[in-house]
């Protein structure tokens, strides 16, 4: 296997002419948007259409009235939608539910990818489930995408990746997967990772200090999510 | 002082546009621009002339007939110039002289630094006098920039960042900079990261060892390489 990683979203917005085939991709929005699809999906939601836009899911919301509308910007919830971006709100209420969500980072960082023929939604919550996944795949291509905030790299998505890296075995790796293989060895455990993090430290300022522990939470989750079409779905639901 | 790091080359395409007031920028690109620049003046180059296109280097040598000619694509000199992209070959009969160059990474990452006032050029050859000097000048902003390789992220760059960061002492750091401070505590010592390093394994491959070897050396050189009006030159010389 060799493993990559994105770590910039000015790489994520070069993905698009990237040949993406044969490769399967894992993107990883820690704080907070794949850990919020992650706990939607656990607690039963049924499917989750990431959004580039606000228009984009607003659009999508007058062809499915019955979904819910969730998102952030500039990590506040949306005037008018339904739930912000916290995945202590996609707990509940969620299961048989549609979701729509548009955040900064991650949903476009999915999108991103939507030539992969694998896409696949990362975080720590279910680090063990997408490692037993991937091994099982024996995927000859892994790029592990750092979602970021807004132009700057986030170090908890690197984290990630990297935790996940040590949990495949052996790799041919790239300068980029070694990085984030670095990061993760630099923290004593995930808490301390998100908390030192300038995200992690912006959630606690901004008196979301419960977001960044629930999404530090390893291997919480035993499910996968997987995006097909623009749709992220659990995989073997 | 704040400490921020430009991890990629994408993101170095970005930096025209970004605010450098106030930066004092220090750009790595190991192996091995900036590591030659770093020999040649060690070795009494008056002025490096780094440009981001053959035809621009071309230009200059029209306006400068006496300068010596160099640089690299995909490694390799080119044709018709001087000297390639080893940092032995800028170790002999430097003095005095000016030199063009022009390398696919690590001379269009310091021109993409132009606007900012001040801009250093980094190397491991060279490290504890960058450290001295970035103490003395106490700079608010310093932004580490690793040039990478064409499109891609070099481990060696990011390494030489996180050793520098470490001489530095205390500093706010952003997510990319403790990125790079994570990659310098993942290996033992320089030759390690620049051998395990794709670029490192490229130039061995080649026949290169000896550069990576000599670019691995720490703090042989008690220099400082400054950029002014896009030429390069010692300071305090």
């Amino acid at each position: 296997m060799l493993i990559d990683a994105v770590l910039t979203p000015a790489e994520i917005a070069l993905l698009p002419q990237r040949d993406l085939s044969g490769t399967t991709c894992v993107v990883f929005d820690v704080l907070r948007a794949t850990s919020s699809m992650i706990s939607a999906l656990a607690h039963g939601a049924a499917e989750i259409h990431p959004a580039c836009t606000i228009e984009e899911a607003l659009a999508l919301k007058l062809r499915m009235p019955d979904a819910v509308l969730g998102g952030e910007r500039n990590g506040d919830p949306i005037a008018g939608f339904d739930v912000g971006n916290s995945p202590l709100e996609y707990r509940e209420a969620m299961a048989g539910r549609r979701i729509i969500t548009t955040t900064t980072n991650g949903t476009v960082a999915l999108r991103a990818c939507e030539l992969a023929p694998r896409v696949l939604v990362g975080a720590l919550l279910n680090i063990a489930a997408l490692a037993t996944e991937l091994r099982a795949e024996a995927t000859k291509r892994l790029l592990l995408i750092c979602a970021g905030t807004f132009e700057t790299f986030a170090l908890e998505d690197a984290y990630a990746a990297g935790l996940l890296i040590g949990q495949l075995g052996a790799a041919t790796m790239t300068d980029a997967a070694l990085t984030a293989r670095a990061v993760a060895a630099a923290y004593a455990d995930p808490l301390t990772a998100l908390q030192t993090a300038r995200n992690g430290q912006a959630l606690a300022a901004s008196g979301r200090a419960a977001d960044v522990e629930w999404c530090a939470q390893l291997s919480k989750y035993n499910v996968v999510g997987q995006m097909s079409a623009g749709v992220v779905r659990l995989l073997n639901a």
